[in-house]
């Protein structure tokens, strides 16, 4: 690579436990010139506290470095329910274009040639978070010439199959990472099937309480890793009511909340 | 926990990159006092390797720990494309009953009341792995009071869109995990349909190689972290003989090749 190039790192941070860095994350941090930390309003801000101190804890003290916090455009919402995929995806990429505009301007004024500026991203950057697409339109821009490498983070998912002492994956079976407005669309159907496991993210809505099924399990857990962790598993119809109950009760006493479930067919575990 | 418990940890690894233990899993190494391995004979030993060096490498000189290596019950085979779904499971679950009862042993041998046992799992123990599997039912078992604790590790999945430095799902869609065998049952199929993104593991017939379609991008990658690593990715159809061809080179040089590919639909990427 030559020296005018500026290098930018993706680096997952892993799930809310600051002890799931990994050796090579901890590394990129120790390289990195610039942090680029998206601000995503109030309701997120210990998570942006949570990047700080990470930075803080795990870079070497004789190690400069700079934090630059960009405001981040609000994602436009789109009606819960509507199966709009293109109108959907329409408005997520000028969310995209919006994002990237700032960071090119931002990289510019803070990054010179040969530095290297680092995104940390909750979990891993390949599974739902944006920042790689974000950084593939960055890439394609003429003005910038940039190298760009990802580093895995542990995910909130195995984060919750690990504290739940579960396997993902049946025996010899198939595992669906799905979103909550999906599973929504699914179980809309007359006869839906669900694959042995289906996990499911980015569900604000609790999807998994319109399921009328008795032979699934459920695991569900919320804000892993903090101090208002909060794990729940059973037979789906028998702890949703518990579920619902104790989501509310996080987002009343932190703030905000944040969950993931694994929904696991009974004949199958 | 009272005392005279005897302790198991699950520690995932990573997939093949020292450099990918979490500070958690390092943590982990320098409470065991004993390892148990499998040994899965020579082709892995490559892997068995791997798992002394990581203790090597990672744990505290002054930290007393000792390696029990236990034979590895050669695993059944189950004739490839046969969908004999509940007879897979049976000779799969009597080959566990055999792991257990072999292991049980060895730990009333060698690890005392107190002590805390460690299993070192290739990626992250909750996914296509049989040793949370093992351990549940060891302690199902009367005469061992174990408790134990997973701790997740970076699958070969993760590694393998951070070095394609793709996002694993398409905006807003859903992602397959499945199995060679699970790919080739849906391809058989008239009229099938794929998710927006399949991971394939555990394929040691390379399916990919009888999709006839022309809307598909292959991201393939095989000894992910090992010198022999290698990536190819490009349209399914015109990058299926090379990544076929490189398969043998790297089987043929290192004596075992471990493959993973994801298959990403391209009007969604």
């Amino acid at each position: 690579m030559s020296d005018d190039r500026r290098h930018l790192l993706l680096i997952g941070i892993g799930a809310g436990d600051p002890q799931q860095l990994t050796l090579q994350a901890i590394d990129a941090l120790n390289r990195t010139d610039v942090f680029f930390m998206l601000d995503k309003g109030q309701d997120k801000d210990e998570l942006l506290h949570f990047r700080e101190a990470i930075c803080r804890r795990h870079i070497a003290p004789d190690h400069d470095y700079r934090i630059v916090t960009l405001p981040n455009p609000p994602r436009p919402q789109v009606p819960y329910g509507a199966p709009k995929d293109d109108a959907y995806r329409a408005i997520v990429a000028e969310w995209h274009h919006q994002r990237s505009a700032m960071l090119a301007d931002a990289i510019q004024d803070t990054l010179l040639p040969g530095q290297t500026g680092a995104f940390l991203v909750w979990g891993d950057p390949s599974l739902y978070d944006s920042t790689i697409r974000l950084i593939d339109r960055l890439s394609a821009s003429a003005t910038l010439n940039l190298g760009t490498d990802v580093i895995p983070g542990i995910t909130s998912v195995q984060m919750l199959c690990a504290l739940h002492r579960i396997p993902l994956n049946q025996i010899g079976e198939s595992v669906l990472i799905t979103t909550g407005r999906k599973l929504q669309q699914l179980i809309n159907e007359d006869e839906y099937q669900l694959p042995a496991t289906t996990v499911v993210m980015l569900d604000g809505n609790s999807v998994f309480q319109h399921i009328q099924r008795d032979d699934l399990m459920l695991y569900w857990g919320a804000n892993l890793g903090t101090e208002h962790q909060a794990l729940i598993s059973g037979p789906l119809q028998e702890v949703t009511q518990r579920a619902l109950g104790k989501r509310e009760e996080i987002k009343a006493k932190a703030g905000w909340v944040m969950d993931v479930f694994i929904i696991i067919k009974k004949q199958c575990y």
